[in-house]
């Protein structure tokens, strides 16, 4: 039995979506963010980082949702979460899976979280930088959705993963929206082939995130 | 015959003393960075991201360190450069992996390229923030490495990746260096272990790195 622990809204979904896919059977622990849940001891044994997701495994907890990704997929090529070691694809999905989790998902979350970075008053060129930096990585990934759309394909692990990010990047209200879906159509069409896959769909009504969670998150 | 490419004292360094312990024949060739070869079609083919290192192989190029690292390992069970899957501590070495990859690593460029986050006024409440994250990267990977000290041993390829993240944060002149190893005996337990690592020695002596390239590298 695996143990997901995850919290509303976090990047726990990728590895929900994957886990679906998998087959396996797991069970979820929501963590008490609101009350330092990610802070405590018992947590930090998991996950000295202290950030969600962390998947309690037979080899031990594993952090990171790249790297559980691939644990998933290496450990279940029946699933065909990814291509195995010696596919003439495997590299090519290890470039955009690393391109995703060390550019794309720390970049985001310079947005949601820029008082890591800078202080308050710095905070609006910074978002500036950090939105035109999104807007070149969306564009790169469009390009390769568009070419190797095997890669991204559900249950493809990049597929919850880069859905994800564009959930996130969908969610900013009013004033605060910088992604329009229309202008990256191979990403467009990666959500809602997200949003019509069995696995992602228990996975977001399981978190009840609404009819379109990928496409047209509800803010 | 594989090809890298690199340019000095880049991440293609990580990659360099990978393929000396992979024992494959690969040759390397330097991108011109100060004539903006990153920018050169022909190179953004092989990467569009415009990053160093790439590294041409039978699948075609591949780019992201930690995504060439793994297919090198992945490639060679022979040559030890990390846990195979199904073995227990290859979770282990994927979340370090990714941990580097993803956080370390883009927090320590935000130090040298700041200008791509933050305008002018703002760097240095940004440098020093980033510095202290930084600090609590190196805090975590300390642990990590006295804990499980086969993950990062060479040849394993945590091992390049982590050292030249220290070579890198040792490398600020005067008043702007922030890092001192004896501050983390683990880690600084590294970096002498890579410099007595012929495949280490071989790649930074090509790179002409000086005598103590990851302990106490050249200014």
């Amino acid at each position: 039995m695996l143990t997901l622990h995850s919290s509303p809204d976090s990047a726990a979904l990728i590895v929900h979506v994957a886990l679906e896919d998998s087959g396996l059977p797991y069970r979820i622990v929501q963590v008490d963010r609101a009350n330092a849940g990610l802070d405590r001891p018992e947590y930090r044994e998991l996950n000295p980082a202290g950030l969600i997701p962390v998947l309690e495994t037979p080899d031990g907890p594993l952090f990171e949702t790249g790297a559980i990704l691939l644990w998933l997929a290496d450990n279940l090529p029946e699933a065909a979460l990814a291509p195995k070691p010696g596919d003439p694809a495997r590299g090519h999905m290890l470039k955009w899976l690393f391109f995703i989790a060390n550019t794309a998902h720390p970049d985001l979350l310079q947005i949601f979280y820029p008082e890591r970075f800078v202080p308050p008053e710095g905070e609006p060129a910074h978002r500036a930088l950090l939105v035109a930096r999104m807007h070149r990585h969306f564009g790169l990934l469009e390009k390769a959705v568009a070419s190797e759309p095997a890669l991204f394909a559900p249950p493809a692990i990049l597929a919850p993963y880069l859905g994800t990010l564009l959930r996130w990047s969908l969610s900013f209200p009013g004033d605060q929206a910088w992604l329009r879906l229309a202008d990256y159509p191979a990403l467009h069409a990666l959500t809602l082939a997200l949003e019509a896959h069995p696995a992602a769909q228990r996975a977001c009504a399981a978190e009840d995130l609404g009819p379109h969670p990928f496409s047209a998150p509800l803010l």
